[in-house]
């Protein structure tokens, strides 16, 4: 137990996970129901067949069981780039002068460049399962995307992308690594769909937002035989697949006998952090251990520090079901210069549950100081982050600084996603001094949260 | 021995090596010695000292010394990215249906996408131990000039990069990379120096050359106190760090008692090529064991295949030393519609000398057949990879299918240097079907030779 810590602890292939981990099993207060966004009852798994695969919709129901096995094609292809290295930030810590210990996972050694692709796989998989001809997803920046592509070439499953016209256009490169997986990406609104069309007519020379995406990417889902719609964050599915970074951290810390006083994940609908606090909470929540669980926001889009608990609409559209979770509403776009990624306006209801109920803690940082603590952090741990992981960098280095004038010895893990490859404009921006923050006011918060549906 | 054989070997950090190993001195004929450009004399240290370090003049010049002890903040640094995996291909196998047995060593998880990291963390230690305040280099696309950055920021070194001008403009992302690591990126010409001035008085606009680019750099490191010139490729010493690859390449195959019937790399200068096939070429020299190794190069720019062994100029603008190589002339440029890198008019007089006495084969492949292998391999092995590593590849899967004609159950090797994020414009290229292939005409090529210095 004493040995010296190396500067990654590499698991073995052999100690992958074979379960997933599913938090909820041990939540006292189960997170709430999705509803129907026209009824406001809970939906169904009969609601949800149209649009999603069969064994994802149990899972996404399913609060009971604590262990579900993966299956074994899925641990064949995690062990492409898992398990992921466990790194002790020797170089960090000796930058800082901290006597705090500090330990990330790094998830971006895969070419999809994050942790998506631990949830992509499982949906990709189970799609294929069911006799699905394909599946089709919207994205953004395009990470999801990405990682989807990469498994449905895997699979040999069609996939059709909606990708955000205007990500698409200054996007180019993520764009060709989908299409090299062999995707179609679709630039979004579309003339492809009805309500794409319908977009485009009332709104001529639109460059497209997410909800618009969705809502092209679920039409093209139900209206075509074989056809199922995935998602890569927010849903309990999701962080139930991503349990699995926080299963190989656990192991690896305790093979030194490591535990963990802080641990701190960035957040925008909570996958990452879902999957890496899941065992801690887990023991939380049991009352077997306690952690100092941190979420970490972007300044510009609050949604647990300055968010209300109630249901909303997942998406700027308002097709999608109604979710219970700390929300700034639905319409809220971040602000033009936010570049930091993150930009959901909602939360995973599980992840809101427990914020709620008083097991993690949440903080927002401004962007700056987010490109501040990734710069310091590339050029002394040499890997590049993306701006997404940045936002866990920011408070790990803070919480070292604080042990720093404490004297104390904490052991701090974060969850670094992923790699700034495709996000170089705004590390162009922050290396030209060009780059500000946001904060909403007050006003504007209010003003977005009366789009909140009386439920 | 007979154990299953892992998706991934990794090494641990207690087995990075210890020492590089310097294949010239199991050559029986040593290579050709660099000459003065301008009296054709052999150089000496002397010659050298005011563009290169000391340490690293020696270990240009040492053919004797067959291992060089790698100083232990070297070996820390190496920690943060390596041992670098080596990754038996199943999936590529299967998808193949061969019953040969692929390994590729992945040189691409680390920031600066490549191998170029293993050296310039060693050119920039000697450069910090010698006490001066920076070094100075030349980048085209740039993956020389982001692992350099990396590693200067690491040591707290000075660096200017000068950036060939057209990839300056068309790659701002690798240029951000660099900047984000506190290098000083200056697009060549640049009115900073007395050559970029004359030469934008004699060719206004131009978009420069990596032989400008070079000139730049090394007139730069000689006119300013404390620094000096480095360089990624084609010298003695980059292959001598480079054996790093082969070395944990050695190690971990036999681990699981692998010896390879075929050893393959990409060639552009050589740094690759050299360092995977270092410890294996040693063998074959020293009569201990025999190996197939080929050489991988584009069918544009075919230096061994179709090149004369000859002293030639190192740079298009003519001022560096003579070097005894294969080159197809210092004047030759690929044509313009040459993506896959690997642009260098000629190569490592180490290799040049073993290809010249038989211990190597080479092969010239057209980049359409290049991007057909990077496709294919990404899809199945969930890394894309950069086009220069496509080459070895292309070749891997070539053999591997001559086995499946044959029945053979050979053991391939090849090196994937590194990852393709910042070349997805020639990805585009492909992917649209707008790629196509040129090879030099024999006129051509006998018109660029006629540039060859007379010695």
């Amino acid at each position: 137990m004493k040995e010296k810590i190396p500067y990654k602890i590499y698991l073995d292939e052999t100690e992958i996970p074979k379960y997933w981990y599913n938090v909820r099993a041990d939540m006292k207060t189960k997170p709430a129901p999705l509803l129907n966004p026209g009824t406001h009852q809970p939906l169904t798994a009969e609601d949800l067949a149209p649009i999603f695969c069969e064994e994802l919709i149990k899972q996404e129901l399913d609060n009971d069981t604590a262990y579900v096995e993966i299956p074994q094609e899925i641990r064949d292809f995690y062990k492409m780039y898992r398990p992921s290295p466990l790194v002790r930030a020797y170089c960090l810590e000796e930058k800082l002068g901290t006597p705090a210990k500090i330990y990330y996972k790094f998830e971006g050694n895969n070419t999809s460049g994050s942790h998506k692709l631990n949830s992509a796989i499982a949906q990709a998989y189970y799609a294929k399962n069911q006799g699905l001809k394909g599946v089709t997803t919207e994205t953004g920046a395009g990470q999801w995307g990405t990682a989807l592509s990469m498994a449905c070439a895997y699979l040999g499953l069609d996939l059709k992308v909606f990708m955000v016209k205007v990500s698409y256009e200054q996007k180019p490169f993520r764009r060709e690594v989908m299409r090299t997986y062999g995707a179609s990406v679709t630039p979004s609104p579309s003339e492809t769909t009805e309500i794409g069309r319908a977009i485009l007519k009332e709104h001529p020379g639109t460059t497209g937002s997410l909800g618009c995406a969705i809502s092209e990417a679920v039409e093209v889902a139900t209206k075509n035989e074989g056809y199922r719609y995935v998602l890569g964050s927010v849903l309990n599915q999701v962080l139930l697949h991503q349990s699995i970074i926080g299963l190989e951290t656990k192991t690896a810390l305790d093979k030194y006998g490591v535990k963990p006083d802080i641990i701190i994940g960035c957040a925008g609908g909570g996958s990452n952090l879902g999957g890496l606090i899941a065992p801690f909470m887990g023991e939380k929540l049991r009352g077997e251990n306690d952690y100092r669980i941190i979420a970490v926001e972007p300044a510009s889009c609050p949604s647990f520090t300055r968010g209300t608990f109630a249901y909303d609409f997942c998406d700027t559209g308002r097709i999608c079901p109604l979710a219970k979770m700390y929300t700034i509403g639905s319409n809220y776009i971040p602000a033009p210069n936010h570049a930091g990624g993150l930009r959901f306006h909602g939360m995973s209801t599980v992840l809101s549950q427990l914020y709620h109920d008083g097991y993690m803690e949440a903080v927002a940082v401004p962007q700056t100081k987010v490109f501040e603590a990734a710069e310091m952090f590339a050029r002394v741990e040499g890997i590049l982050p993306a701006p997404e992981s940045s936002h866990a960098i920011r408070v790990a280095i803070d919480e070292a600084l604080k042990c720093k004038e404490t004297g104390e010895e904490k052991n701090i893990v974060f969850g670094l996603t992923g790699t700034g490859y495709f996000d170089m404009v705004a590390y162009e921006k922050f290396n030209d001094g060009v780059m500000d923050d946001y904060i909403p006011t007050d006003e504007e918060l209010a003003e977005s949260i009366k789009t909140l549906p009386q439920v």
